[in-house]
């Protein structure tokens, strides 16, 4: 059993190995664009469907192994990415047909996003990407208090005015979510409003003033973050080298000194 | 009396105390989120207005203990948040009916804005914000400036080509304001007037090439001020520490030499 | 004469001499901004016409001033802002009327650019932005023939297709100009293009994809010089005080060991 | 035949000759740029394929002078910039007509990107614009991948609704592009989808949360890596300067303790 074990092991950590589930992701993905195609799709279908159970049963053969390769189960579970490959193939497994032919569908081009945690420099890098998330907990924050202030105020003023934009206060939130991305906020939003309601203005230009300040300081935030993480992980500065030249400079200096002393 | 002082300083410190203001704003977010929806509003009238009087009465008795907790009155009102806390609860108080219904209940809104006033890392957040507007002094001035240039410039040229957007100096900066910001400049505001007069070409280029370079420099210079500001921050570098060692070498041997002066 | 001189140049640097001038070009704003309402400008012709000419001889008795309180006439002239100052004010006695009314107006609203070389903080901001064109040299003429290339192209193969945004080379350069910025690309300008040709994605989103990679580079380059430029502005460090207090100490210790020898 | 070698080698760094070049290459892309009147280029079409011709026979004698005057041929194909003019001049010569008309007056206009290879400062910016490629390498992977998800799930879901913009996984793509770029993407895309589909929304607002969080991130990547490049190829700094003072004077205090002990 502890030979399996350990054969699971040196499998799952393999290059060949990895390499081959990195070409089966690649050509899943390639299988699930095709299907996108309906003339294509429809004259193949049985092998669409073969291919996809096919592909399915190798990667839970893969997420068998890696799992009997971890030391235990426990510790295979604690590694996020893991859960996340379990998840996405398990689902595979459970949601296989009826009425949820959207849900399974997409589920199953979720399975692209395990290049993600296969890959060792994208996991790293999602990893890097979702680490600068909590640190914006604040502004975050701020952001939905200051959109969710704006959306109530404008559901007031120009539900009856404009209801395609503000009709509800969700309508509002996702009206005033496209007006921060400056997306026809005047062309579209504002000056069919300004025709009814003249003085309209002072509610979309102090909102894109605001907004597209928070969240310009909310992108130095990460920016300074990156800036200062980078400098830190440099290699040591010319100074700092020529420092420890000096320190050792002083250290003779002070064994001479002491030599001196005892003569 | 003095107790009472002493009580109320204590409650208004209390984490429980702040934990229950912030969910009652959080409370009051809601209760006005769901006002704006008029099916469930006119349902329930009576409802939303008791809770409103309700919310109000419990933040001015919560405005009172703070205001009884602090040292003095002045020194009380000299924290421009306790001012602004102030001012949203006592409003709510003055400005109860009548024809202001649209102010009044944008007052209401502006409640949910105590948020900030009461949860230390926004209220931190947003004194940190508003403290880099002084710095942008200059530049918002040169900006006016630059705008009203072309402000003028635009009414006199497109008065009448473009009467929606250049009809009057205050539509006029209204205009370049959306045309700074990249919105419809072209398709919607300078295609029209290009087929009256081909030459106005130049007033929209030179005005995006002149805007957006003042804008970006503006946002530089305040990207360099975080940057700098994150590094004064820092914490002691690797160069900091060694230079302590050195200085403390240095001392070492100095002492050395002295004693070795004196056999 | 020299004491005369004397006093034009003590009168040039006074502090109410500047204010009152800064106040007139104010005021010389606020009139040329009403003077494009119509309603307010045909009741009051006669009174903007006299304020006018009454402003303009004001600045010209200040620029004389100035001109007087100077070492030399050339010495003057050698600082630009005195230059421009001079033709805003000059153009304002030469173009009086006739045919050019257009040109003379945007001369008349020019004349609020004074404000500029008057207030000193502005002069310097404005200087610190003209010093960064240099720098942006050689981006800007890769940027030149990067546009020129794909305008000549776009020209050859839409000029049938797309007559109103790519009918001639200008037509073109525009309409680039107008896709780099984003507005309106997809919608207004490829999408009706796409559906008689559909290959002409690759034009437009290479087009985008290398213009905003330059422009932003074109950026970052303006960022870092101004980090840079800020950090060397910069008071000493910690580090570099932490340095002039060992070298002090080094140089004690050095005369302690000179004493020693001479004993 | 050495001689003669010398001769070219010479005659190629000379600076008049590159002179001679840049300002041909301009004329160049002069003539092409008329050309694209048609009004000009019927009336002079002789003038503008004799022009071509000539320049193109004297950039073809320029290349082989500078392929004479190289070390050897292997060594003058080394450089990536010779084989770009190599293949730019050759083409013309190849591609002399027929049914090609397009490509050969794309490749003509392609004869003005050799400017980038003439002028040195443009050609090392271009070389450093595309050394930055290769650090971004994951995150364009990250990006495709994200892109490619999004695409078939936008195909799978709104084929039907809005076949101009997601009809097929080629078409959702660009589509996807044009939404990353925030243009139209509400009013011309999400909207009229929105109308069949009020619960398309977390399509769009996720996918510009994700991608335009992940496309910042790959721009800031870019700018630390450029301040970094940026700081560590500046002067030595004060601190720098002040350790090497320093270290002189420890090593002279040194010399002076190892004469004391010898006397």
């Amino acid at each position: 059993m502890n030979q399996f074990r350990e054969f699971c092991r040196n499998l799952a950590d393999s290059k060949p190995f990895t390499g081959i589930i990195i070409s089966l992701i690649l050509l899943n993905a390639v299988i699930i664009g095709l299907e996108t195609y309906p003339s294509i799709y429809i004259s193949n279908q049985n092998l669409f469907i073969l291919a996809d159970r096919v592909l399915l049963w190798i990667f839970t053969v893969e997420i068998l192994i890696r799992l009997i390769g971890s030391k235990s189960i426990s510790s295979f579970f604690k590694e996020p990415w893991n859960v996340f490959d379990f998840i996405i193939v398990a689902s595979g497994h459970l949601v296989t047909g009826g009425h949820y032919v959207t849900v399974l569908r997409i589920l199953r081009v979720l399975r692209v996003l395990r290049a993600i945690s296969v890959i060792p420099s994208l996991r790293k890098m999602v990893n890097a990407l979702l680490m600068t998330i909590p640190s914006m907990g604040t502004i975050l924050l701020l952001l939905g208090i200051f959109f969710y202030i704006y959306g109530v105020i404008g559901t007031m003023l120009f539900q009856d005015v404009a209801p395609e934009y503000f009709g509800s206060l969700h309508a509002s939130l996702l009206s005033l979510f496209q007006v921060v991305t400056l997306e026809s906020w005047a062309s579209g939003v504002m000056r069919p409003i300004l025709e009814e309601d003249p003085s309209a203005w002072w509610f979309f230009v102090t909102f894109i003033l605001i907004g597209t300040f928070v969240i310009f300081n909310l992108f130095v935030g990460v920016v300074v973050n990156n800036v200062e993480e980078a400098s830190q992980e440099e290699n040591p500065s010319p100074a700092d080298l020529k420092l420890i030249e000096v320190q050792k400079e002083l250290a003779e200096i002070k064994q001479l000194l002491k030599d001196n002393r005892r003569t």
